[in-house]
Parts: structure tokens; C-alpha cells; sequence
């Protein structure tokens, strides 16, 4: 099943995508959100009414997160192009959920920015509190799903005005464009098996795949859970691998231009830039 | 005006301190949040009925925050402890929302915790969305109120686990016990003349003023807003002074133990510790 919601920013409507097809799942469902995700989603389209997207706006698929919890240096080749050894276990970092826009809205390049940077990232949607979990069979199972983001960064804010912390760099408003969709597991098999791809204006960036991450998604969830505990709702980044403006070989975003990122199986997002 | 909230967790009742006597507030106020706060809380208590809260459980002054965000580094005193230089500018990390707990619920000591340890922390809650201030003036006009946090850190996690980042070891279940109270700026006049401190096992750890603060809170808002935007019902922890276990003056938390901190104005917190 794919998940997804469409119209104006507070407003939206929840919507299933199956077999080609778009059901609206407003009323009883509420939203795409922790709730109806550890609830199960929905099992069948069957008994909701066809839709017509056309002409609507794609909305993040999820609801605002109660955290966005994100894992950085995970790609070796990424870890090189930053100056950085790749680490012993996982990094994480924070951004504000307020960060979330939908696939095609406007992207701010923030004020003061020099260097605002893409990130294709996978990300992982919770359905089930993760907390001291014994195994990463369990991990998985506490995923509702998956979609494609972009970690937007401005660089200077996370490495030279940060004291080090990169969540200074990470939470500028509109910073997570999220989707178009939410795909539920068994629609995307192995999930370190999956192309992923950034591009700006067209021209490709970063082009790798979910299998060069130093630690799986099981591996990052289990492992978190030691530390911390994810609640049904919450949003995990696992990463970017290499390719970004970062590492030298292309410049930085400018107002104007269109960043877009995709994994497969997950579709992709395409989003104008403007100055903030 | 006080806001509190008292009963189980999920199920807590608003409730207004004023002269002295309690008042229920459930019903149209719904819950202290974002929402409430934006709304201006309420001006007078006439019209809501008295409440006996004897014998009740205190839960967080606030529902959920949308999100948790900490300045690192603030004081003078506790950077030297920490073994780091005061930062040239405000220095920012996030917490789970999902940490936050009452001023009298179990903490818990992670599992694989060797060093956990207590930081008091003046925390400010939002009204207003807070995005490109231009003045401290305006940073100021956004606070809803101030409460007393205790910023529960696993320093292995934080410092030797973390690849740097410091969320690691900053978001363990329950390790940020806020309240009793969400105090409107009105009933504290100058935020940065409030005696402030740390207790374990009623030994007093720090002992030290707001005033020592290398960012006041006016700047840290209007600062941040450049690089973020904060939401009404945001909670922002501005840093905690000298006194902590990680100085190696005192014996970091094991089971057992009561932890407590305090603000002038604020109240205090006094969490038993647990084993997770």
C-alpha cells in the first residue's frame, strides 16, 4: 500500500494509492499519523470511494512527526567527501518536525545562507514504540513504512557556526521535503537494496544505493533503541551517500533552482527553491 | 498566572494556580499546549471552579512539546568543568519530545549507563512562531512562560558514543523531568536574575544564577529564529551551570537516588531514579 496526502498545508487529506488507483480515506482515519500507523493502517482499499488527485497539491505523506531522528555519516564514500573518518556506531542528530514540506512545494534558501546543500536520504516511519529492542528482526517490525527525503543543509551553519552540533544547520524552515508517498514494507522487499538519486535542474548528483550503508536500518534501529526510545509516528533518516555540494564538485543551491531527490519504489520529490 | 497539569499520564487536567487556590480548567481549554498558549492562555480565573489537587499525580506543566530544543555550552563555569571553550555563538542540540515526564515520576537509568548525570536548566515555552526576529524585543514577546527543567544527560552516550553530536546521550527515557509549573513572564519579571540549582539526595550540586548565562534567553531566541523557526508550544532549554557529575566533584546517579532542581519562582523537581 502507498499512502499519501493531498491539498492546502493544514488542511490535507489522507489518500491510498493501490493498483493505479487513489482512494480518499478522510473521515474515520483522521490522518496519516502514529495513531492510525499503530493502529495498522489499512489492510484494503475496499469501501473507500476513488479520487481524482489531479490538479491538488502533494502534501508531506505523514502527518508532522513527533521527531525526526536523524543518522548522519552513514555511506562511507559521503563520510570521505565531509573530511570525516566514518564512525564505530551510529551519529545521530535532531531536526525540528516543523522542517517538513510536501514533495513539489517551495524550498527556502534560509537568509544568511552561503551554502545550502541537498541530501537524498531513506527515510523509515514508525508504527510500534521502539525501546530496548533485543534483536533487529524486532526493528523491523516496528516499521510502518518508507519514503524518500531530502536533509537539506546549510553547511556553514552546521560546521562553522554550530560549536560542532549539525542540528544548527539541519532545522531551517522547510528543510525535510518528504515523499510523494509512504510505502508500506512489503511493497519495497529488501530495503538496503534500492537506488536512490539527488539531482539540481536535472543534472544528477548523487546516484547510489541503500546497500552502501554502514549500518542497516535494522542495525540503526536496534541500536538506537538502547539510547533512546522511538515512538509510532516519528520519522528516521538513515543518511546520504556521496554527491552533494559539500565534497567540492558542484556548487551550492541558488533561489530558482529545483532540487530533486527518489529512491526506488518510494517515487521522488521536485522542489523549486526561493529566498527566505 | 501557574499552569499545571495533575492526574495519570495521557489523561492530565489543566489546572491555573493564582492567589494561592487551584482551578480546574478542563473542558474548553483542553490541554497547556501550543494551541492554548497561542490562544493567550486565559487573563482571569473567574468563572472556572476550584479544584482539590491533594494526593494527585503533578504530570509536565505542558502537553508534548513539538519539540525540545537545548542550548549546549551556556555558562562559563560549566564549559570549563566540561573540559570545553565558551562558544563563540549559541550552541543547539535536540531532545525527543517523548523524554519529558513529571516533576515527581521515576527516572530511569538507561541500561547500559554508567554516567548519568543532572543539569538544572530555565526552560522557556513559546506563544508565538518565532522566525527572522528582528530584536530581542520581539524574542521576549514570544515566551508564553518559563519552567524549571532537569536536562538528564548519559555522558558516555553523549561524549565517547556520539561521534560528537550530543543528542545521543541526551534523549534516554525520562531524562527531561519539567515543571511543577509553566509560570507567565509576568509573575518573573527579569529572566536573568533567578537563582537556580541542583540537588541528590537533598546534597546541594549547583548552586548558581541565570544571570550567569553566557546567551540570555532574548538573544538565544532572537539568535536561533536566523536559523530555525520555533512554534508556540516549543520548549527551549538554555543550558545548565557548574555542578554536574561529569566535573568529577560529585558521583554520577545510580539507582536510587532522588534528583532535584530548582528556580526561584519556578518550584522544583524531586524525581526518584530507577533502574531501566
Amino acid at each position: 500500500m502507498k499512502y499519501l496526502r493531498i491539498g492546502r498545508p493544514g488542511y490535507e487529506t489522507p489518500v491510498a494509492l493501490s493498483d493505479g488507483k487513489y482512494y480518499d480515506l478522510s473521515g474515520p482515519i483522521g490522518d496519516i499519523d502514529g495513531e492510525f500507523l499503530q493502529r495498522g493502517g489499512i489492510g484494503t482499499t475496499a469501501g473507500f470511494p476513488e479520487i481524482d488527485i489531479a490538479g491538488e497539491r502533494i502534501a508531506p505523506p505523514i502527518a508532522k512527526p513527533s521527531a525526526i531522528v536523524c543518522i548522519g555519516m552513514n555511506y562511507a564514500a559521503h563520510c570521505a567527501e565531509s573530511g570525516a573518518e566514518p564512525p564505530a556506531e551510529p551519529v545521530v542528530f535532531y531536526k525540528h518536525p516543523n522542517t517538513i514540506v510536501g514533495p513539489n512545494d517551495d524550498v527556502e534558501i534560509p537568509r544568511a545562507s552561503t551554502r545550502t546543500d541537498w541530501e537524498v536520504e531513506l527515510g523509515v516511519v514508525f508504527k510500534k514504540r521502539a525501546s530496548y529492542l533485543e534483536s533487529e528482526e524486532a526493528a523491523l517490525d516496528c516499521i510502518a513504512g518508507f519514503l524518500v527525503a531530502n536533509d537539506l543543509s546549510e553547511r556553514e551553519f552546521q560546521i562553522e557556526r554550530s560549536g560542532g552540533q549539525f542540528s544548527k544547520g539541519k532545522a531551517c524552515p522547510t528543510f525535510t521535503p518528504l515523499g510523494p508517498y509512504l510505502v508500506t514494507p512489503d511493497e519495497i522487499g529488501d530495503p538496503q537494496a534500492l537506488r536512490m538519486w539527488s539531482k539540481v535542474n536535472g543534472e544528477i548528483r548523487q546516484d547510489s544505493n541503500s546497500k552502501d550503508m554502514i549500518f542497516s536500518v535494522a542495525r540503526i534501529i536496534h541500536h538506537m533503541s538502547q539510547f533512546m526510545a522511538f515512538d509510532p509516528g516519528d520519522l528516521l533518516l538513515t543518511g546520504t551517500p556521496e554527491g552533494v555540494a559539500l565534497s567540492g564538485r558542484f556548487p551550492y543551491l541558488a533561489a530558482g533552482d529545483v532540487v530533486s531527490v527518489g529512491i526506488e519504489g518510494l517515487g521522488h520529490t521536485e522542489n523549486p527553491t526561493v529566498q527566505a
